[in-house]
Order: structure tokens, then C-alpha cells, then sequence
């Protein structure tokens, strides 16, 4: 798998890469007016161009095999509504503030030196996802707002129609005079290709890989780059035994069943022993409206005996993100237990504890190495919408850089700018 | 290189890994006041226990190649006054403010949950460095500040040397209740152990390496976790037409001769076509005192023609990292040509400009990508010291998390603390 020399790049894609890298130049220059109306013309280009891209996605379709999963052929599906919902996102990209340029901190030295920290785009990402096309256009738009150039990988699936959109956006690119290089889709399937760029650190500066289990391995395993990785979010709820019951249960049915295929709905439901027999048969019942099956600990499987939906968790239980409407549940006897549970199996996204006591709330709130840590709400709020970031690229659950969703400000790095009358060392 | 199943922990390496994870949950808790405690403390056991140490560095420098340059034998040398000079270090990151738990963003959503963004370790480091064992304090205390654990592999050629520091340290830690566990001073000289740890993503969460190009090469090429990389300093002055030359030949001679062998010393001057067959030999003549040696473009070596420390530079010249009292010098025709040069050469350190006109420095500000970028100052300022960060653990040449000097608010992340009153989304 390791890069050779006989791995050399083909001249053309040491073309796209060099392109890629003179376009960064000029966008990170370009006014957030200027980018503004390249994202409106998007928008308005999914909507004169719809037909092109429906037809398009017809063909993507067509290929699929006969037995793939029917969430994954919604997922890959485009209709002229789900279009119009991908241009309301790219206005409301164009509508956020620009975060290049923003200064971040100023001070005067005592040798008169002026500083200050600067907003500044990374520079060029390339960017590897799986199926969904409108993450294309998605990513597209906040790497641009930020100022950054990006290359879009997406899967083999979906690259007649990431092909069409990727020509909407150099279209509108062209019309307001910017380089096509601010984006190159890809849309040679090959994964030698993906492996080399792995590699270019010389004109890539980050990499996001968006996808399952088997992607992020790949690109850590391959990636001499920095990467902002988007990995599982194996989430838990901690109902604490002083815990408002019914506010209990709403979010657990909002945590597990609002959106089960998200990185952020909840997984596993660690429950205080004190309020366990209570409260796991009146919840159970309302996740059976919902057909959600339990994967018990043995005091938990006791309490639900005789369920229809339940079943032994086994080891491998409580470190499996089912995505799915499936549910660990473990009995602990204290906070601390939860806590130790939590350190063990969580992949440090969203954890959220239920409790009347603020001071256990606090306890948690600190002890929990989380990207996102939750008193009294679903996990479910982990997201660059929700939490007014206008959007997301990633949800990161790495510690370098940002932790949780990847919005614009997320997308830029602080340079150092310094003004001075002749300054030197002593 | 790559890990393989017969690359398995040692039960004692695996042992020490756990132990960090563990004292990382006591770490991110512990109190400022605490933390200063131990700090100065250790600042006492350099004093109290000052002969041992020397003695263990004596041992260290005979042990050493006879013909080792006099640079590298001095670097790992320790005396009373650096000792004296470490200690002061200590008590200096002790006066500092605690960086964990400051709230950098604060919000109310519509829906009524508060979300705050909070500053918190990035939890267990593992920095590699070289020779220099007054580093291994150093990087300790602003690790330890800020709330994190460090694993830290030094040099062998300084490892009885480093070996009585750690020991001070854990017997600071002791004294004041915290596990010894916040350190793991590795003394084996194995580098194969060093290659096991890159792969330990679960135990480790930022890797941190500091030292030469190979050094850095080796980390990346191996690494499986996030890098904070202290990588080379290829750094640029230009010299613009209307400079004032007096100020720009003090800048040269201080970028360039102050301290030639650190990462933010000038290795290649840029000068503007005009005013060369001026400049040039006048700030020959000053660099000349410190018997600085020139490698000049075709243009330049004309107007220094005759002079003895000059000769031609070669094609890899300007992308050569010194370190020494070499500079190479190239003659350019406009301020683009000045900025192309850097776009190619520089290593996105630190860049400066010398120009009586704002508006061409702000031109120079904006178009350069590097960490830090002066108008009319010395390069040398990119410093955790002098830039008023109280220290600093290395200069980041990434972009992503941190660019320029690495100090104690570089070395957390912000996690979302969020409060709700049973919020779930709809």
C-alpha cells in the first residue's frame, strides 16, 4: 500500500494538483461578495439544470445492484425537491458571515511590535465521501466560502451525478471569473488515484475522509497529511437515579429514533440500578412504537425478561455503532461506573447525562472527554445546523483542531501578522 | 516499517500507556493552583538535586564521538546556570493563566439550550526530541500546565541526563499527590518502541516531533496519530525598491547572524532589482563581521563579484535549510516575483518584507502564507517567549490546530458543554 516510485503522478493530475494550488492563491483573496454570488449562481444553476442532473442520477441508479440496501439507494437518490433544499443551503452559506480575515487576538509587544492573529483559509482540501451526491455540492460551498480550494472524491456510485454537479459549480466559477481549479471533482474511480494523493502533501494540505469504518482506516493507514477525521460516534445517555423519568424517556426516543443512521444518535443507554426497574419496561414499551430491538446486560435482560425485542448483548455489544434501530442497555451501580464505561467504549463524539443535580451534571460535564457533552438533551443537537455554524463538513472527532462539527470557522487556521518600525532581537 | 501483529505491546510498554490514559483523567481536573505547586517544586529539585544531574551529563558528554561537532556537544551540555535558567523557565509557565476551562463562545439556541465552548486538555502527548535535555523540562511543564500528559523520548546521547530530570519530576509529582503516570520519561533506546507508540491511537492523542529532517520524515511516514509538526524554517526577507536600507541591512544582519541555527533565522534575502547594486555590498561588508558566506543568483554574484565569502548558488541552494552562517541572496524584479520565489521555497514559517509603503506590506501580508509574516522586523520574533505565550512546546508549520509557536492554550482543544431542560430535536 505504501507509495513508490514507481507510484509517480501522471502528468495530468500534476496538473490539477498545481492548478488546485495557484487557485488557492487567488481565493484566499476573493471578497466574500464575489464568493457569494458564485453560490447563489449554484443554486440557481441546480435549478435550470435539474433535468440534467435527475437524468444523470436515473443512471447512477440504473447500476446499482438489484440487493443494495434501500436506505443506501435513498441516500444516493436526487429528486427536484431534495435539489431546491441544496440550493436554499447554498444561500444560507452565502447569507454567514466571512470568517477570512477575522481577527482573533491583537496586542501590542513592549518593543513596539504589533501582532495580531489573522483568519486565514487552510488551503486545499481534498475530501473523499461515500454515495450521498449533494455532500458534493455541500462541502463544495463552505470550503469555498472559507477560502479554500477543494477536491471532492466521491463514490463510485453516485460519479455520474457528482459529474453534472461538479460542471453547475465550474459553470458558475467561469461567470464570475475565478479559477474551475477552486474545486476538482473527481471522477476517475480508481483508489490507486486516492492512495497517491494520500501522499501530495506538498499540494494538499487536509484531508476529510467522510465515510464508513473501511474509508477512515484507509486514509489513516495512507494519509502522510493531516486529516480532520469523521469517525463513529459510539454516543451513550446516562440516566442518573434522580433523573426527571418522563423528560428521561423523551430523549432516549429522541437520541435512538429521531435519525438512528446519524454519528450522533445514541447507542448504548447506560440506566442508574436505583430507577432501572422503573424505568426500562415503560421505556421499552415506548421504543416498540419503533420496532426497537435491545441488546441487554444480564440485570437489564432480568428486568425485560420475556420481551419480544430483547436479546444478551454480547461482548462486542457495547463497541458496536449499529446505526440502526438497535439499543445496548447496561444496568451501573454509581456515576463513577458510568463515567468508566463511557471512558472504555465511547469514540469521544456526544455523551449525554439525565439528572436533576446540577452538581452531577458539572461531575460529568467534566470528566467526559467528548466532543460534545449533554445535561438534560438528545445527542442529537452535535450538528453545524443546529448549533448555528450554518452548516457542516464533518462532525470531528479527533482533539487536534476542532472538536465536533466543522463549520466555516473550522475550515480557516490563524496566521500570525506582524508590523514593525525595524524590530530586531536582542 | 509498518506494524504488524508480531509489533505487540511489551505487557510493561502496554502497562505505561494505561497509566497515562489514567493520570490524563486525574490531569484534566487538577487545579491551577496545584499544578504551579508542582511546577516550582521541580524548579527546587533542579537546585537540590543540581550535582547529580551534572554528574549524570558528564557521563552523557564522555560517552560522545570525539569528533561530534562543537555545536551538538555544547547543546547537550548542562551547567549550574542553565540548571538556574530552567528553574526560572518553570516558575515563569507557573505565573502563567491556567488555559483549561476558559469559555471561548457562549450561546443560547432558539430552542433554549445553552451551549459554551470550553478549553480542555488534549489529553496524552508524545513528544520526541533530540539531544537537548533541558527540552525534556521544558515541554513537561507546558504540557503539564495545560493539563496534559506526556510521554517524552529524548535523545539517547542525553538519556542519563534525562533520565535524574524525569526523576525530578515524578518526585515533585509525589510530593503533591498527582500520579507519577503524568510523565513517562522513556529511556529505552529502542527505536522500534518509538515506532510501536506511533501506532497507539488509543492511548495517545498528539504526537509532537522536534528535531531534524530525518526525525520529522521517520514520525510522518509512521505515525497512525495527529502531529504537531516543528518542521524546517526556510525564511525569506525581502527587500522591496523604496526600503529604508539602513533598517533592512539590521534586519538581515539580526534574521541572519543573531542565532543562526534555529528555525526562525533567514536563510534566503530577496532583493528588488533597483536597489541591489546599493544594498548588496553594504550588507556584505556588515555580515562580513560575523564571516556570514554567500550563495548568490547569477545577478547578484555580478554586483559581488570578487568578493571572498560568495559564490554561486546551485539549483538546491534555495531550498536549503542552513542553519549556519550561509545565506543565499537573489536578485528580483517585482514584488510578485518576490512572493512567487516564496510561494515555491518557503516552508510557511516565518516571512518578512522590508518597505517604506503599507500598502505594498499589507499586498506582502495577505499573499503570504506562512505562520508569521512581518512588515519590517526581524523573523526572529516567531517565539512562544517573545510573543508573550510564556513558552512554547515547538512552531507548528501546519495548518491545521495551531500555525507558528506551540504554548499552553496550542496544547488544548474546545469541547461543547451543553445544558438542557429535556431538549430533543425534531
Amino acid at each position: 500500500m505504501s507509495a513508490t516510485s514507481a507510484d509517480r503522478l501522471a502528468p495530468a493530475v500534476l496538473n490539477r494538483l498545481e492548478a488546485g494550488r495557484a487557485a488557492a492563491r487567488v481565493l484566499r483573496r476573493t471578497s466574500g461578495n464575489v464568493k457569494n454570488a458564485v453560490l447563489k449562481e449554484i443554486a440557481l444553476g441546480l435549478k435550470t439544470r435539474a433535468d440534467e442532473i435527475l437524468k444523470a442520477n436515473t443512471s447512477d441508479l440504473a447500476t446499482l445492484r438489484s440487493d443494495v440496501a434501500p436506505a443506501f439507494r435513498d441516500r444516493l437518490t436526487l429528486t427536484h425537491e431534495r435539489l431546491a433544499q441544496m440550493g436554499e443551503s447554498l444561500r444560507q452559506v452565502a447569507a454567514l458571515p466571512d470568517p477570512v480575515g477575522e481577527v482573533t487576538s491583537e496586542r501590542l509587544l513592549a518593543n513596539g511590535l504589533k501582532t495580531k492573529q489573522v483568519r486565514s483559509p487552510l488551503g486545499v482540501i481534498l475530501m473523499i465521501f461515500e454515495s450521498r451526491p449533494n455532500v458534493a455540492v455541500e462541502s463544495f460551498s463552505l470550503a469555498f466560502k472559507s477560502g479554500n480550494v477543494i477536491h471532492l472524491r466521491g463514490g463510485k456510485e453516485s460519479m455520474a451525478s457528482t459529474k453534472v454537479l461538479y460542471s453547475v459549480i465550474t459553470d458558475a466559477l467561469k461567470t464570475h471569473g475565478l479559477p474551475e481549479a477552486c474545486v476538482w471533482g473527481i471522477t476517475d474511480p480508481d483508489r490507486k488515484l486516492v492512495e497517491q494523493l494520500l501522499k501530495e502533501s506538498r499540494w494538499i494540505d487536509v484531508v476529510v475522509p467522510r465515510g464508513g469504518d473501511s474509508l477512515i482506516e484507509f486514509v489513516v493507514q495512507n494519509s502522510r497529511i493531516p486529516i480532520i477525521k469523521n469517525d463513529r460516534g459510539m454516543c451513550h445517555v446516562y440516566v442518573h437515579d434522580d433523573a426527571d423519568l418522563t423528560m428521561a424517556a423523551e430523549i432516549v426516543f429522541n437520541a435512538k429514533t429521531q435519525r438512528p443512521g446519524v454519528c450522533n444518535a445514541m447507542e448504548t443507554l447506560l440506566i442508574h440500578e436505583k430507577i432501572a426497574s422503573t424505568f426500562l419496561p415503560s421505556v421499552y414499551a415506548k421504543l416498540a412504537s419503533k420496532s426497537v430491538r435491545w441488546k441487554a446486560c444480564p440485570r437489564s435482560l432480568k428486568i425485560l425478561a420475556g420481551r419480544d425485542l430483547v436479546e444478551p448483548a454480547s461482548d462486542a455489544s457495547f463497541d458496536t455503532e449499529y446505526l440502526d434501530l438497535i439499543l445496548n442497555v447496561k444496568v451501573v451501580a454509581t456515576l463513577e461506573d458510568a463515567l468508566a464505561h463511557i471512558e472504555s467504549h465511547g469514540s469521544r463524539h456526544s455523551e449525554a447525562i439525565i439528572t436533576r443535580s446540577e452538581s452531577v451534571a458539572r461531575e460529568f460535564q467534566a470528566e467526559i472527554d467528548a466532543a460534545a457533552v449533554y445535561w438534560n438533551a438528545s445527542t442529537r443537537f452535535t450538528d453545524g445546523f443546529e448549533l448555528g455554524l450554518g452548516g457542516e463538513l464533518g462532525i470531528s472527532t479527533q482533539k487536534l483542531h476542532v472538536r465536533g462539527p466543522v463549520g466555516l470557522r473550522e475550515l480557516t487556521s490563524v496566521r500570525w501578522v506582524m508590523d514593525g518600525e525595524g524590530q530586531v532581537r536582542a
